[in-house]
């Protein structure tokens, strides 16, 4: 048996077995690996390209803002508070970084086969040059380097943006957020682009936290009277414009479901005042999130603006963490997700808009052949984003690819997305992406499905051109 | 990169790329290849065969009317004017055949990876002799071969159904259609089998146009009294006597769900006199449709035709399209679909009868594991339709036999179907379905679950005895 | 064509085609095809071990007693009395077991493909020395030799026990069963491992055959005034600890539905008033059997018995095959099973318990990558059972890796369940199992998502190790 000083990532790694297939997915990638990054969704904090100040120890970095690390090391039973994940009530968590990383580096085994150890294999490799693998015994080798690095300019996050090569990132905002750091960074003379994206889940969504003071903090902010929906909607229409000015291209919208729908005017007033007026039940909620969504597609005809449409996620599963940490603590749980119903009343009325643009993701990997492909090759607004959260995976995006294209074509898909918070994991994410797909395409040629010179144009296509142009980047 | 001038269709097409694979693959594929075809369900029209004109130009026999084409075509952006499709009002459409040609041909990228473009390089390589892609470039050589061709009496659609080498093919007829054409057929002379199959839904859904006077117009036909459901149920095994007559085996049923029920005579009795009385409600509705699929199968028991469930679209989901230019727009969207609890009421009655043979169909994939092959491979009277519709393809057919194979086995499944209204599709179908099926089957020698002469005679079963026998042909 | 006279198993069997994939695996393979099995879960005869009686004739050893076979003959047309099934009211049946032997010889083809067909071929080659397919032309060359050497001491239950290489074999009791055999066994001096597991199902479920018997039968064996809610669960407290004794290391749950409830005390008591003496809906009943997973997960946090839930099928869909032959028929069909919204209520109780171990089992594919995965992926109690029932089969397991690692890891699975009531099976089931595990370990070796030297580990590991630390064995 082998010693585990090994290459951590290696030349034709998620390239097919097969040599007449491996030799031409490594032909198609030859020319796309070296494309700049286009990041038209994710979390990543814009603080960061703001401040440009250097990122904190190893586990700060890597471990404690990652609840796709930390919620599988939960579930092995290492408690959150060991992992330094701070309580809501001030209760005392770890603080030494060191051990922190000490916890996570004898438990990386738990991470064999997942996208998560791809990743943070990438980056300890191309980032900080390391040849041997994260363990309990390699643990303090590790830390120290990946400290000593992080004090150097070379990585801080600019320097780090512009080593990504990234041509463009979006970030994702509430429209309360006054957007600061997109304006210091635009202000700073730094040539990065860093753009926002409008996510109104705050003021859109009535079981949000604080919903009702979001709305009257909204009516403040634009100085729009928000007593009446025909205001709260001129609020959401200046803010928008707000949020373009700052670069926005695109909306999103983070819903439990994908309902949609289309009330008569006196109805949508009549729900809104009941909505800011009494105690909301769980269907109002439900009715005015699917208004909100065909309202949000009446204003993207205006605008412009790109529509995401996120749907399916039960988010807080874990009540008692909940309670104790808070929000994003790995606890979101997908549930069945209906399309075909659900997207009727907004397509009724603006499916057959070709100025408008909606993405459509999913948790749901059963509505890909069933619903998504056969209503994205049909409807001209419509769009699949690419293989979402728990399926942005190599399994999961070749499953996505095989499950869309012989329906949908290439042409209704709008490329990758990175949709993370982890800052070192975008050039990994876009790597493997592409990856993923030079070896479906190639799996196309090798059976004679596809002409190579159009696999190299549709390998381009998915890397770069597709995201820019359906989000208008 | 290379230059696009390749043949469009590649001999080792759709085997398995790794060399022990092909290698099976290929063996058992040529004892199969030349097999005539069985075609027991689709959708051409019986009036090519009767009056043996040449088709129109290229435009009017690939295009205009296959709406997997012009589907695609819209989902980017074109307007279906702009395609020569007829509006329902008369307003004026594109009726210049290469312009509409030229349209289609610059597009012909985003038929990439998809079945559409397998058949059509099918068709264009087989028939018209072509090597060189589909394109802007291309259009007008296309055009002008296609053109002259179609005009030679090799291309008629006689001569291109024995050029296909057609054994027997089926056609859907309602029962208020009076088979001229077949009629037509069988007094030719000519040599070739077109049979009709029965299906009912104009006269079984009170949510079809025109239900009721469908349902009288079925009366006068067959001189039955359909004021009562008894009678309504005599017009319909009359009916059924004369497809069989003129050759249909079998009945065909396109219900939004698979949902049976079995009432009483009197409880079906007043269902009948609400449906044909009042304003239907959709319980009702649903329900009655429900109650015939078990009415259905009690005179299949009686009359042997086999009867097909074809369930699960939601169909003309595109309310302006369907406006504007009627059914079969390319917007029939399937949903999620249940079989066991809808089929319990029809097998409660008849699920042991083992001369009754119903042939269940799905557009929802995540049936096929979890309810459909456990249900084919217990109840005598059930069988698997082949993969339908969006998964009519290579990924819809491997995942079909992967899904169903290990629990409903082989021989619970039923061949082929073509399913098709486009007629130079129909060798390219039957051979891409031969070839996946072949690749199947090598994978299972290969990774030695099954000896090669069993794959040779599954091969063979697959591709025209199993379809014969359930069929009756 | 060859002649069908090769070896039953190769020894590549279910390995990848591609030859370094291939290489991989088998040295993966060579260092766990002859480990120990461990069988955590199943539903063999205690009886046979106590009494190590000779297996009967080769029809009453694979064909009578198991539904997988004779469901597929079944739905080819062959009539279960013709098989050997008693019927309830002891209608005369073929009792010759030749004749029993032939029908199924006759039809051996019509198990191609499936899994059925693996295990038997693996058992005739393995105990029986067998290199020609079975077959109409050799079934008696079969059944001559299986009957001759069932009457040697070799193939009695206990050698082949020992034979097999099983460590330890769980079987499953109702509560009210008296353990008499597993008594017999421990009193006997033999050294096999034979544990019982506690299934509560004729005690737990309102609609099962003899509910209310049943509960006081269970209140007379232990002394428990059953006429009251908090004595029901003190009975059941009590008949754990035996069931404990005799070395149940773990509870099964067989439910309609994952549904899960946490009602008060006073709620609890009144609905067991409700179901214990007054006609029970079929509300009741599933909010019963929803309380009670939450009751026996408070008591296996308790008694440290771990919790297995095989939720989400349709038993006895077949009513008159159930009326005339009665349960295990080959018709319990699955349907589509919630997780997400289903486990809260238990969840929100016990979810972060890391003292408390629930294996949760799907015969809903669907819910593997959307719920199933997430959930066992974030909640410290919760652990993946293997592929269940209808995907206990290479195509079922190899979905079952690629669907489920990504999210929830190795590491929060349990290694492999045989879950058989047939004796000769167990061996080619945990080599199924182990063969299909290794490919899969093969595959992410060559497309470098893990190094082999992990690859063994994690073979080892799901082969033998989580099996015993999973069900504490």
């Amino acid at each position: 048996m082998r010693e585990g000083r090994l290459p951590l990532v290696h030349e034709d790694r998620l390239f097919p077995a097969d040599p007449s297939a491996r030799a031409v997915a490594r032909r198609l990638y030859a020319h796309v690996k070296d494309l700049p990054i286009v990041s038209p969704h994710g979390h990543t904090d814009p603080r960061w390209y703001a401040g440009n100040e250097p990122f904190p120890d190893p586990a700060r970095l890597f471990v404690v803002p990652d609840h796709y690390i930390f919620r599988m090391l939960y579930s092995q039973g290492v408690r959150l508070e060991d992992l330094g994940i701070a309580t809501k009530d001030g209760t005392e968590v770890e603080t030494d970084g060191r051990r922190i990383w000490r916890r996570f580096a004898e438990r990386y085994h738990l991470f064999r086969g997942t996208p998560t150890r791809t990743w943070l294999d990438h980056a300890f490799a191309t980032l900080f040059d390391f040849d041997v693998r994260l363990s309990a015994e390699t643990a303090d080798l590790y830390y120290d380097r990946i400290a000593e690095r992080l004090a150097e300019p070379a990585y801080r996050p600019r320097a780090l943006f512009e080593r990504f090569n990234i041509e463009v990132i979006a970030t994702t905002e509430s429209p309360l957020d006054p957007l600061v750091h997109h304006k210091a960074i635009r202000d700073s003379g730094w040539k990065g682009r860093v753009i926002t994206a409008y996510r109104p889940d705050p003021v859109v969504d009535p079981e949000f936290d604080g919903f009702k003071a979001n709305v009257e903090a909204l009516g403040e902010l634009t100085g729009c009277d928000v007593s009446t929906f025909a205001g709260y909607l001129e609020a959401h229409r200046k803010r928008r414009a707000f949020f373009k000015e700052m670069g926005a291209t695109s909306t999103d919208h983070g819903h439990p479901s994908a309902r949609t729908a289309d009330l008569s005017p006196v109805e949508a007033e009549a729900l809104y005042t009941r909505i800011m007026h009494s105690n909301v039940t769980s269907e109002d909620a439900e009715l005015f999130r699917a208004q909100m969504l065909t309202e949000m597609a009446a204003m993207s005809l205006e605008d412009g603006l790109v529509m995401q449409i996120h749907p399916g996620s039960m988010r807080n599963h874990n009540a008692g963490l909940f309670a104790r940490f808070g929000r994003d603590m790995g606890a979101d749980i997908p549930a069945a997700t209906d399309y075909v119903h659900a997207l009727k009343p907004l397509l009724d009325r603006f499916g057959n808009e070709r100025e408008l643009t909606i993405i459509l993701f999913t948790l749901d990997e059963t509505a890909y052949s069933r619903e998504l492909a056969p209503l994205a090759g049909h409807y001209p607004c419509l769009k699949l984003g690419p293989a979402w959260w728990f399926f942005d995976s190599p399994e999961g995006m070749r499953r996505y690819r095989e499950l869309v294209t012989e329906t949908a074509g290439f042409y209704n898909t709008v490329g990758f997305n990175d949709d993370t918070r982890a800052f070192p994991s975008i050039p990994a994410r876009h790597d493997v992406a592409r990856r993923v797909d030079c070896a479906f395409l190639a799996e196309l040629v090798v059976t004679h499905r596809l002409d190579e010179d159009e696999a190299h144009e549709l390998a381009h296509d998915l890397a770069y051109r597709l995201a820019k142009e359906a989000y208008k980047l």
